[in-house]
């Protein structure tokens, strides 16, 4: 329905507007009846609604209604998996009709820069790239269906301690490239309904006030349509928000935030305009919102949960398989170990916590797959609610473990140990797990180990055990899933979307990682990730992007369509994937970019692409990628755009990260001229890279000493590579300073004018 | 001779003042006839003395005066020898007096940032206690006889990279901690001359203008009473760098930058009260000079030359001696390979390049301490003027090897791989080289590889031969030097000052180095050498601290003289060190402090004492440390000064950074009380922390919703430690964003007045 939306802010009073800007409650914004405003709800997200009951506390954190709580998404990145992402987006949309929610909160497309934050369960990736990817599926899926979404937490946001008070110092560089890349893409593709801003400081301003931030780079340079709200509690000074451009703040200041945005308008420090600019965004979404509400829509919570197994299915890694020891026989004495086999993580805690609509019953779901063949017994091994080893438990799990064919561990986090809030201080999982995991291969040669987690975790246990599934945190359907893929009902298909290092201290935010008091300075730019892992040559436990497969992936007949190419155009990349193997399967294959010499600093490789195929045994596909600009730039802070810089780049296709199988040169060109300024403090050498302009250097030489300088050798100790290395870092100045006066100041600046003359 | 500095400044013309801020020509400062000021030479250094002969040529580089050639800093550092660092000093200064040089342009006090550096070579540690420590020797050394020193390249020229135009930015906790904390002990305890500033910028200003830098710091908090003279070419705008306190621009740049100073005096802009302080810094100086000058002095050459070899001794270090291969037997056949046992790599290249007084001859050093039983015999195994492998070479060399007992290999980095000038850009030696030790360690088992070289290299070969004596740059002696310690007629004993890693990869700096453009931003912060390889859990080649020798030490009864301190108090720490070998010897003990506890990043330990101590067999000493604040302080840029918390230290022993091997707990009270002011972004935890203000915050929180939160276990995903910690972190206002309106913004102001009412 068309509505003119200037005509109804003219209509409103100072005081109607300002109100708009605040919600009503914990979770609705505020509806004006006589002018037919509605009122709009959010409730968090992201994997799964959770709208609280009518009796909704002051803190929205109890009693929910019930909802698919699909994996959380540092599994489904895993998936790598565009299509699969939308389809989640469809549930969580339909879910959020049934419940007549307009806005859900989610996703976040915060990048990993720690292992240990605590709520990166809740984000996708330590790539920019996948992690745009996976958010803009997301954001389609959920919109498709006539629901908003509120992409999060923008931006830096990459940590819970003090995350309400801590300043993240960033790089332009490093923000362009890493961090605001993961919400770039998912803005421009995604266009998410709402963005909701960070508690933090970015740069010495809280997220919530930052105008750079919310206003030049998300509505102007990337578009944004929609409206920026608070995190809940985010506002500091509320009208300073308004200017730099958030919209909405929540929960309900009980009107304390409205009165300051009057006051500001009165007093003359914030313009009527802006008040005016912000209500036409939020009214633009919610009436957005109440068009496409479906009335009396429902939707199949069976038929949602089956969602979530397959789901979770592709949302799961197999880090590990030593000897084939997976896919497990459907025979034989299967021992199962660990409290989480009967407790079971499937989600993160914290804002994002749901109350599933059913949960699957993990040694159900193995015993229904393993069939009657197979006999089943379960030990504890461990608690949860404590670290501390009790050696019954130890004894019984040993014991099991003994009487058995194969043992399956299940293993992880505890709740208490990584949720919203807080982060970890190191990446162990407790000690009386990793007792259990001792113990029982110490008896046992066949040991699989089932992860619950949602971030990497130290496995210094790795070689005792012959298989690894990492499940992260599975959602509701989390079990059979689980079950499916040890029994090789289905074929494990994820892969890493984060670098599980060795140990903590080699994640490249270690030294730097939370911070000193309320300040915490990326001071690893943009080496974040495999980005650093690759360029210090260190090895990790598993790099990004690994993942192994009950099949076998042959690529062959890497093709690009030009091998040339302006950074203006775009260019075609094919190549060949078969299953060689005895089992249908998925792959991910993923397409990463070299600069093969470059001026500035850059990573060795970055992904640039990355695609997902499924593959019947013999059978091969074609698949195709298009690179454009962006593929083969960095953001040059100088330009402040993006830049390529003419010259070789390698196209990489890989297995993972680490696994680089087929590569290409290409050869791209610039299409930006960049013309420097000299000084008189330019060096010998930057103007000398303009061959052209060697003429007034050389001018100016031969009033320098240098221009009569002794042939090499003469000068005892002085190599001809310090010679030229003097001239090339010489200032201009500098052939004057040691000229004796021969060179003047006049000749200098005279020089120095004729080479801007261009 | 005291004279009235005021009243011959009052009697200058302000064209002689100004004069007098700039060199006469390269090597000499102005003298003023008819005010009796009398010019002084200052001549490179500081290995040694390199005085042109008059003929001076405009770039002051040939043709020097021959002088001892001691070990470059790289070098005499590994001996951790105060006093033979002073004894060098002394014989440097002698020199100077027999040939009227007024100052000595030395010691460099740079950190080893990155090994890559081309200048490293002329620099003594990663570490600035042992930096400042050397270097304050050296210049005690070289003024007790008169002579002024230049204490050199003032600040952050950690690289030889486009020197003269770039940038360091590095954060001022840094600078303080790292960079400038070397100065900082050889000015304060050394009372250099003169000091030198570097060519390049430090946080955006040439270090040339640098006020901050050059009389903030050095002059006022430092208290240097000498005068700065710049890096021959460094001024960029004269007039500024005097304002900042740049007293002697050199070389003579014809009166251009005395017109400047005129002009800017004339116009205001420049105080005359400036120019007169730095005319009276310049003249005292000139005249201490002229004071202490020596008519008539002479030096001994020849005593001079075995200092050179003792000093030698104690400046290479053992780093490898599997079997105990090393000290060679007197006896069979001994085959010598490498072009640099007959072209030495004595000292490194650039402006401290000597002609030396004499030469050892290597071969003939290690034949003489060979002794008649022993036949020695060369092969060339590579030139040194390329990188090919020639093959006949290496087949002479690998059939030298094989008819051996056993094969010394010289390997090292030839002249064009490492100078002044410019940096490596990787640290392997010349492909040559090791071809030449991978044949030689095929066909003989027993090897030793004596390499020379000012900066770490890296060591693929290091497995497969039994020996590595690191003889750095040894000077004019090194022959008989490692004739000495490779026969064991001396017992090594220096022990490395920098850290040798695996891969360059590995490196701190690596990814931050040396920048792009003309910016770099020192990235890894505090993180130098082994304070990051400490933290990172990183294991180097070989550590900070590290060196073998022919016998043994046993270290025991660590003792300190009071566990508790103020901050203001010193401790007295001592232990026994005892030769339990057979062979006399010097053994470093390296004393580092840790801080169990921290509420910010510091490193693992910090080098804070070391000793150096000589024993016959059986013999043992007791030896002592006096530990002040600083040894337990870091530097705190809130409060702008050095800074130690009230907490657990832990005082360590170590043999080397590595090994660690006597430690002792001490409790250190802090003297300063730091009262923060609380504002409405100030955290509950931060204010909890005071235990004492709880109250306050009791009265916020019940108007809250977490004054009436369900108990734990009631909200289902939402543990405790999530509510703890989010309460923990929350800022005051935000216990009203969360309080739907029961807690104003008037109680919230009141009760952040209350909080600062202390």
């Amino acid at each position: 329905m068309k509505r003119d939306l200037k005509s109804i802010i003219a209509e409103m009073t100072l005081e109607e507007k300002a109100g708009l800007c605040s919600g009503l409650d914990f979770w609705n914004t505020k509806g004006i009846e006589r002018l037919g405003i509605p009122s709009i709800m959010m409730t968090d997200g992201p994997h799964g609604l959770r709208k609280q009951r009518a009796s909704a506390d002051h803190l929205g954190l109890f009693d929910s209604v019930p909802s698919t709580c699909f994996p959380s998404a540092a599994g489904l990145a895993t998936s790598w998996d565009r299509e699969l992402l939308h389809k989640v987006g469809v549930a969580l949309g339909e879910e959020c009709q049934a419940e007549e929610v307009g806005v859900l909160l989610g996703p976040g497309a915060n990048i990993k820069r720690s292992p240990l934050c605590g709520r990166n369960f809740e984000y996708f990736s330590e790539d920019p790239y996948l992690s745009s990817e996976m958010a803009a599926a997301h954001i389609q899926g959920v919109q498709s269906q006539g629901v908003g979404t509120s992409l999060k937490h923008f931006a830096a946001n990459n940590q819970e301690h003090r995350r309400m008070s801590t300043n993240a110092v960033v790089d332009e560089r490093t923000l362009r490239e890493i961090y605001l890349a993961s919400f770039e893409g998912a803005v421009k593709q995604g266009q998410p309904w709402t963005v909701m801003c960070a508690y933090n400081k970015l740069n010495g301003e809280f997220c919530a006030e930052n105008e750079r931030l919310l206003t030049d780079i998300l509505k102007e340079e990337w578009g944004h349509e929609g409206f920026v709200v608070s995190d809940w509690g985010a506002v500091n000074e509320r009208a300073d928000g308004l200017r730099a451009g958030l919209e909405l703040e929540m929960p309900s200041s009980a009107g304390v935030g409205d009165q300051k945005i009057v006051e500001a308008i009165r007093s003359g420090r914030l313009s009527e305009e802006k008040l005016d600019a912000a209500v036409e965004r939020l009214l633009r979404v919610i009436f957005q919102a109440v068009d496409q509400r479906k009335p009396d829509a429902t939707y199949d919570a069976e038929a949602h949960h089956q969602l979530a197994r397959e789901v979770a299915r592709e949302s799961m890694v197999l880090l590990k398989n030593e000897n084939n020891i997976l896919p497990l026989a459907k025979e034989g004495r299967i021992a199962i170990v660990g409290a989480l086999a009967k407790q079971p993580r499937y989600q993160g805690g914290g804002s994002s916590h749901i109350k599933p609509t059913k949960l699957d019953d993990m040694i159900e779901e193995l015993a229904k797959s393993a069939g009657s063949q197979a006999v089943i017994t379960y030990a504890q091994g461990y608690t949860l609610d404590s670290d501390v080893t009790e050696d019954a438990l130890i004894t019984e799990a040993a014991h099991a473990a003994k009487e058995s064919d194969v043992t399956v561990i299940f293993a992880g986090l505890p709740e208490r140990y990584e949720s919203e809030g807080f982060d970890r201080t190191h990446m162990r999982i407790p000690d009386n797990q990793m007792k259990v995991i001792e113990a029982v291969a110490a008896v046992q040669p066949r040991v699989v180990v089932v992860l619950s987690n949602g971030a990497p975790i130290e496995m210094p246990w790795l070689r005792s055990v012959n298989g690894v599934l990492e499940a992260y945190l599975g959602g509701q359907a989390m079990g059979g899933a689980i079950a499916d893929l040890l029994f090789g009902d289905a074929n494990p298909c994820g892969k890493l979307a984060e670098t599980f290092p060795v140990q903590l201290s080699d994640n490249p935010s270690y030294l730097f990682f939370p911070g000193n008091g309320d300040t915490v300075t990326y001071n690893e730019g943009i080496y974040v990730g495999y980005r650093y892992y690759d360029a210090k040559k260190m090895r990790p436990l598993f790099p990004f992007g690994h993942g192994l497969s009950y099949t076998h992936f042959d690529y062959s007949d890497l093709k690009v369509d030009r091998t040339q190419m302006q950074d203006s155009d775009e260019m075609t990349v094919s190549l060949n994937v078969k299953n060689s193997g005895t089992h249908a399967g998925k792959e991910i294959v993923q397409l990463y970019i070299r600069d093969v010499a470059s001026s500035i600093s850059r990573p060795e490789k970055e992904l640039k692409g990355f695609a997902k195929v499924s593959l019947e045994p013999g059978e091969e596909k074609k698949i195709s990628f298009i690179l454009g600009k962006r593929a083969f730039a960095y953001y040059d802070v100088g330009l402040q755009d993006w830049n390529v810089e003419t010259g070789d780049f390698e196209v990489l296709i890989g297995k993972s990260s680490a696994d680089i199988v087929l590569s290409k040169t290409v050869h791209v060109t610039s299409s930006v001229v960049i013309l420097p300024t000299f000084t008189r403090n330019s060096t010998v050498g930057d103007v000398l890279a303009y061959p052209e302009l060697a003429p007034v250097i050389m001018e100016l030489v031969k009033h320098s000493p240098f221009g009569n300088s002794p042939a090499d050798g003469e000068a005892d100790g002085l190599s001809s590579e310090m010679m030229a290395a003097f001239l090339k870092y010489l200032p201009l100045r500098g052939l004057a300073a040691f000229s004796g006066g021969a060179l003047t100041e006049e000749m200098l600046n005279a020089a120095v004018h004729t080479l801007n003359k261009r």
